[in-house]
């Protein structure tokens, strides 16, 4: 147990870095929101977010040197479907975004696989929710982290994932940089971050 | 050029053991086919794959001793909705099932990424299609490979992909044992392979 709480600790101070975001839709909108909250702001669990659109998956990231689990992990993120057609056509998210990710061990030796690894268990699920009027604390995006499929209470704004995410993301405090498909949409519209591009013209 | 085209060719090997699926939805059915062919069979590039449901990824995985590529590469698996819908109902493939296989460069450094992997170019993308009539000479399976996102040509039925996945899939020859959403499925529905079933017993 020890052993799996420090992965998940790890994977869970590694994995906030990665993109992810979300907030309840305006109640013009057609489509369910794909944030809904309990009435103590807890976020309540995204029981259908494996239906999302997929943006990617990492293996063993980490945004700090000497940072990472000693156990091996996939990080996987999705979307909800309305935030990512309106990605494609704008290059940001709009309101009611919700961003999974999803951390899974990274296991190897499974089945007939000889190298490499594949994906088992889920150790954790996290979720990054666009509302500007909810999140005005933290410009306009809270980060959730679930127990099991319960009700996440929200990570405070003052959380290094915040403040890394608002210093390094490419879009509007997601980390688009690492999703491949949607990177060049941002491109092309010119919603890279400021912060973003000048990181990358020092490198 | 050489190294890709030899990196392209190991993740085609390593990779097509990796489970896919698909085939012409009968006309009852209300959505549109997951797969459509030229009159001269080749598959139709699934343009909108990317939003279909994703199943897993893999890294480097390698189903000979000394296989995998050169450069490291990822593996993304998603399948059309509707085949998707009826696996959880079912535990298995409906005809009209298509999975499509993407294959990515895992890049490390990329951003702020201080180690692992995250997913950069894309690299190649097959199709495993189920069509009972269709594929009757293979088991009802078909596979394709596609060279960019021109219709793709079905893979011979000879191939070793096909035996492989004849021989070491656990359902209806699609390696759903490192999907872990719909692993845990096909075992309540009691749908594993007798193949699969016999080769975890004798570890």
């Amino acid at each position: 147990m020890t052993r799996h709480l420090r992965l998940v600790l790890t994977a869970v101070a590694g994995s906030l870095l990665v993109g992810l975001s979300g907030a309840v839709v305006s109640h013009a909108q057609a489509p369910a929101a794909a944030a809904t909250y309990t009435s103590d702001g807890k976020l309540t669990f995204p029981a259908d977010y494996r239906t999302w659109v997929y943006l990617s998956s990492g293996m063993d990231m980490a945004y700090v040197e000497g940072g990472g689990g000693q156990m091996h992990a996939f990080d996987n993120v999705l979307v909800d479907p309305a935030a990512y057609r309106t990605f494609l056509q704008t290059g940001t998210w709009p309101d009611g975004t919700v961003l999974v990710l999803e951390v899974r061990s990274a296991e190897a030796h499974q089945s007939i696989d000889k190298a490499g690894r594949s994906q088992g268990g889920r150790i954790a699920v996290e979720a990054h929710v666009k509302d500007t009027a909810r999140f005005r604390d933290a410009g306009g995006w809270g980060f959730f982290c679930f127990h099991g499929e319960q009700p996440g209470a929200r990570i405070p704004a003052t959380a290094a994932c915040a403040s890394c995410h608002q210093a390094h993301a490419a879009v509007d405090t997601t980390f688009v940089q690492f999703y491949p498909t949607l990177f060049p949409v941002a491109k092309a519209k010119g919603t890279l971050s400021s912060a973003y591009l000048a990181e990358e013209k020092a490198k």
